[in-house]
């Protein structure tokens, strides 16, 4: 089948952009020996975690243990479930999934340090866990080296609980103006858990992980020596957002929403039949809701929920039926809509992938 | 079971405020004579379908074929899909749903219009259909009197299609600083229309069906004589959007997000396991991303993915594992992220619905 043969809205992506982004961040994190394991909130599909393996990556990071019980039931057996486990069911689960698959967790407090003990002590486990540093951005995480000394030396003595590592996240890199911001921002980050590491130590806490980075930071915190691994999510498909922040250009972006003209209203207006229940609401560093790929005289003006609303200069070459793809704001909040995308390749559809970890929201 | 006992995130309903805000909206539209056909974005479910079709509306509205076919299957009969319907896939599914169920759609353009025609004709139908006017919103319709004259006179010939009104929304309401301009939005949308209506009869083309309304506009829209539809969709659960332009208060809001602390970085800032993706970004016309039940001192600061950024006042009552309810900006792009909600009652789960239309984007 053809793409332009696919009815609308749908996702797409690109088979070819997809393989080259996996592997230009293996590349690049590859030659500075660190390790890598990508967020996969991105895609939620075992396919691509499958692809990021198969190039290299040590395992995954998932949000959510529902996202890690989707690809662990799907084979991958080494994920990061970077996310405080909190309350009885969850704790279980987690138990049943560590008995049968490497995997890690974070935490931040000895409240979940504490609970998570018990749950393995009764399910006779050990759970690896890395404590979450603040690295600035204000979300979870401890927020001085006094504060992870005490929590560090006071979970040595926690049956069912190793600590190996320490995270961090350095979000703030989103807002950055440039690109020297971003390479500052993950080089602190990263120097931050080193530094910590070696305090740590002095206290008689040893640690071997340290694990940071984003897609806009991971290739500056990556060099910092010290760092054993980096978790980028977006670059897979790479958005709006990533190309603003320096991630390649939009044509790696491997992600695109087709659309379809369903009203021309005005000689300036076109309604396209996507709005924020399929590209989100989130916002861009730069004004509109995605860019029309081969439009540059389109912008995607505003959207409500089923409707996108397009200003498209004389508006010429966009009559209702034409067909659109729009590169999104942000691709993890379209994933997290879809139940399936599109794999094409030079204009032809190969595959169906389902969004297997979709809605898998605890 | 009891809703503390729920994991988190979870989408609460509550049954008694879901039939009051049935029970309200219909009495409301009832005491003017006009005909209620929610739109069934909201809430994706056959289930609450079925209460207000039960409390006396004449069917529902949907912004997808893919929702028409998820509530005709659940025995819905009666459905206007309000969205221009482009390309064969979808033409001919209109058909294969028009043919066993009382299906109506919108257009604004001969294009829409004229392939339509021949869907029907294919397939041996008639397909009534309501002209869709710009009622000042600046999304999809017609833009003046004499667009739609011309419009209505030429589809008077077509085959297959049947004009039966005109439909307009006065979106621009979600930005209105008061209740008085609500008001004047709303009758403004349905004046409009009624007159616009006189002016076709007198051009030759006669029609009965003047639709129109949100949740905002629908009561002031319905007392204006000469409408006979009015659609409002949010009424049925309600949300922080919704209390403030003045649809009742926190107390009648029957969607809530239930979550849980999982860290607590700070004396001032709590974070929750639910973030954009389950209460998206949409904004509401005052700052933050909901409201806390019970806890007018917290308030929902930030958003990422999968976290919540609370501030939480002087910090006593929420420590990790406590469970918080939060009120969303915007109860239909919740709907649009969760596959399942919890049907609460006095604190007890009484039920669980599927969100059956859910991810039907096509």
């Amino acid at each position: 089948m053809r793409v332009e043969d696919l009815d609308t809205p749908a996702v797409l992506i690109d088979y070819d952009r997809l393989r080259a982004n996996v592997e230009r961040m293996a590349a690049s994190v590859e030659e500075t020996g660190v390790a890598l394991r990508p967020h996969a909130k991105t895609h939620k599909m075992p396919e691509v975690a499958r692809m990021q393996i198969a190039r290299g990556s040590r395992g995954i990071t998932v949000a959510k243990l529902g996202e890690a019980e989707v690809m662990a039931a799907a084979g991958i057996r080494d994920i990061f479930v970077a996310y405080p486990i909190v309350g009885e069911p969850k704790l279980e689960r987690l138990c049943r999934l560590a008995s049968e698959n490497r995997i890690r967790v974070a935490a931040d407090s000895w409240d979940v340090l504490e609970a998570m003990s018990d749950a393995a002590i009764r399910g006779g486990l050990c759970i690896d866990v890395l404590l979450e540093v603040d690295s600035g951005f204000g979300r979870c995480g401890l927020q001085s080296p006094e504060q992870a000394i005490e929590l560090g030396r006071r979970a040595l003595d926690l049956p069912g609980v190793r600590l190996v590592g320490l995270m961090g996240f350095g979000g703030q890199s989103y807002e950055a103006a440039s690109r020297e911001e971003i390479g500052r921002i993950g080089r602190e980050e990263a120097s931050q858990l080193v530094e910590l590491r070696e305090r740590l130590c002095e206290a008689g806490v040893e640690l071997e992980e340290i694990s940071v980075g984003s897609t806009p930071t991971s290739r500056y915190a990556a060099r910092v020596p010290g760092v054993t691994e980096v978790r980028p999510g977006t670059y897979v498909f790479s958005d709006r957002t990533q190309v603003h922040l320096g991630w390649g250009s939009l044509n790696d972006c491997a992600l695109t929403v087709l659309t379809t003209v369903v009203s021309r209203p005005t000689r300036e207006r076109a309604i396209v039949d996507v709005g924020t229940k399929g590209l989100s609401s989130d916002a861009a560093p730069v004004p509109g809701y995605g860019v029309v790929v081969g439009h540059p005289e389109v912008s995607v003006e505003a959207l409500t929920e089923e409707h996108g609303i397009l200003r498209v200069g004389d508006g010429r070459g966009v009559p209702v039926g034409t067909k659109l793809r729009i590169v999104p704001n942000h691709a993890c909040g379209v994933i997290n809509m879809f139940d399936d995308v599109w794999v094409v390749s030079d204009g032809r559809v190969e595959d169906r992938w389902r969004v297997a970890a979709r809605g898998r929201m605890r």
